[in-house]
């Protein structure tokens, strides 16, 4: 079954065409700089490389240079647009409205206008590729896949933040989360790993990307994540500060004479990793001056993020009441054991031991614990894509 | 040894004389209303209890009338002032520069003014007690016992907020923590209880009052707590939020159109609690609501309450590798059993095992684990005043 999966943001569109049987990936790319000068359209067959310039004005043309290409003559990788069997979108927001992925029937398309508030960075770009999949390939089914439907489980302990209720009753301010494809995908393959069913594993996810979230999974659901309503919170990331006292935010604008716009840019933009070292946004940056430089700051920044990650974890414990599997994932999940080794030291009451010489490996498949350790350590290679595609074929052959 | 312990609130005055050799209270009372219609004294002396109108107009008449009473020859417990060996003052904020309890000297004066901006509402108050004091009785020394001192020795990790490093460089804006007179007090009482040598427990304190705190103790320190630099965040208390997604704050003022002043009050003053339930800041009222009435949202209200207190126990674990000693204090944590079962509710696989028959008791000392527990679970009445009176008699003796 060929599944298309698109994931469109404000300026760039991901594509990739794969037989979710197989597994095999037919085409993956990359559309860059929709509405900005000089669009081009970039590919990868194979191992083989390709771009060239293209002349778009919006998301709509974008996804046609895509089409374009899958059927292309020369470079395309289908005979026509028969072969795909369906589109699944990354959809970033689903609201409380969308607890699972769906098939986005004309009907629906009104709803989904509506979560855009909830995500005003994505959603609106997700929207715009959708209508024009619609559009170009009308005979298509199109399957929209949740960052957040995977935590819709979460209790409403875990959901209800402490303020005042109408918040919630009428604002829809809760806690959401995100990465909950990456979560899903992961958690799955961790209870393969351990071989324990799905439905009875107790599994921490840790998604250290750009982006940084840990989900809490108890039987095959989320039952606790770190980010919330927004995308903000949680563990430190390169520029996102995460959780720190609430009250300081009020404080700084009221008593230290910052604008709101001004703490908004500085917990978005300038704090986290890149906040207490001052030196980058990016891990590897700062790994660097803290161990090669002797830079303190830098230490201190990473002490930070690894503290905060430990602290997350025993919360998942204590919320799970036990820990079977401890998942390491993203960017610096998988490609960074120096973090994986940091987080993990000195965990053993927890049942967490760590093998730092099977750990030493990046971006690869590996049980990194003691061979006597009760939870189990793994690196897992996060596959959102594989993970859009199986949501899709599974919501398509449900019709 | 008698030690007058002075709290210096915005409009009142506790006060307690204490001979701190055998824990003996000879007097305690309040000044109510100081600034206000009506001020007046009350007083307890052993199990009697008087009270009368007074006319006076600021903390340094109220005081006067506190020492006046002292030496009352009718109601009076001293014959003068000379049997007065030192005074404690309660100090709410420390900042960095006062890491333990202080003498203070009139040079230190000035470095006790630079304080009141980082307690505005507290350290004015305690400043005018100290001032009062020294100019009513010179003869006798002061000292301050700070509600921050308990935690100076958190490590950087902790402290540090993952926000641009120049607000803790140049404003100070870092975790203090608060209650350190009571973290310190029930968690030595603990270690003795426990049969283990304070430098070498790991204990977590709950301070569950109209103010919570937790904080992780290890060796003897705080090595973290869940108040920051302001009172409002870590677990939800009666009005105050707790921890939530700091980016809502922006979110409320930049697209819901609540001003700053109505966000700082919502999270101060309509969270917590009261702002889930929807009834009452005070948890038995709560507990009331949702359990004989069968109110949903008081129920939240508990099970969140609940929940991040389960959590924070579990990171703190984490942070400390360990745990000997759990204790609750102060009016929840002494009082409520029923919040401690549903705290330690499922918490096995930490260690934690409470004994439902034995925990059922109200503001008695005792160990609620079962026999089998690895972790000692405990409920310990608080008693600040008798923590201010120790390290008042430990600074005078080290003159």
């Amino acid at each position: 079954m060929n599944i298309l999966i698109i994931n469109a943001g404000s300026s760039s569109i991901k594509f990739q065409l794969m037989d979710v049987d197989s597994e095999e990936t037919k085409i993956k790319g990359l559309v860059q700089r929709i509405n900005q000068d000089n669009p081009e359209i970039s590919w990868k067959i194979r191992k083989e490389k390709s771009k060239k310039k293209i002349n778009i004005e919006d998301h709509r043309g974008g996804l046609k240079e895509v089409l374009d290409l899958l059927v292309d003559k020369e470079n395309g990788v289908l005979e026509s647009y028969d072969q795909i069997d369906a589109v699944g979108h990354r959809y970033v927001h689903g609201g409380e409205k969308f607890q699972d992925s769906t098939l986005i029937k004309d009907e629906l398309m009104k709803d989904f206008e509506k979560l855009n508030h909830l995500a005003p960075l994505h959603n609106p770009n997700n929207l715009a590729g959708v209508r024009a999949i619609k559009e170009l390939i009308p005979e298509v089914p199109n399957v929209a896949v949740f960052d957040t439907s995977f935590h819709s489980k979460l209790p409403p302990k875990a959901y209800v933040y402490p303020l005042p209720y109408e918040l919630y009753e009428e604002k829809g301010i809760r806690r959401y989360g995100f990465h909950g494809t990456s979560h899903h995908y992961v958690s799955m393959e961790a209870a393969d790993m351990i071989n324990k069913p799905y439905e009875e594993a107790k599994i921490i996810t840790c998604h250290m990307g750009n982006g940084i979230s840990f989900s809490a999974i108890d039987g095959g659901h989320s039952v606790d994540t770190s980010l919330g309503f927004s995308t903000v919170c949680g563990i430190p990331m390169g520029t996102r500060s995460g959780d720190f006292d609430v009250g300081l935010v009020t404080h700084l604008i009221k008593s230290e004479g910052y604008s709101v716009d001004e703490v908004h840019e500085m917990i978005y933009k300038k704090s986290g990793l890149l906040g207490v070292s001052g030196i980058s946004n990016d891990a590897r940056d700062v790994e660097k001056a803290a161990w090669e430089e002797g830079n303190e700051r830098a230490q201190l920044a990473l002490d930070i993020l690894h503290y905060k990650a430990k602290k997350y974890i025993g919360s998942y414990i204590a919320a799970m009441n036990g820990l079977d599997a401890l998942v390491f994932t993203a960017g610096i999940g998988e490609n960074g054991w120096e973090s994986r080794e940091a987080i993990c030291k000195d965990m053993e009451y927890l049942g967490i031991k760590l093998d730092k010489e099977k750990n030493r490996v990046r971006g690869k498949k590996a049980d990194v614990s003691k061979k006597n350790s009760p939870v189990r350590i793994l690196a897992i290679p996060t596959n959102e894509e594989l993970m859009i595609a199986k949501e899709t074929k599974r919501v398509v052959n449900n019709l």
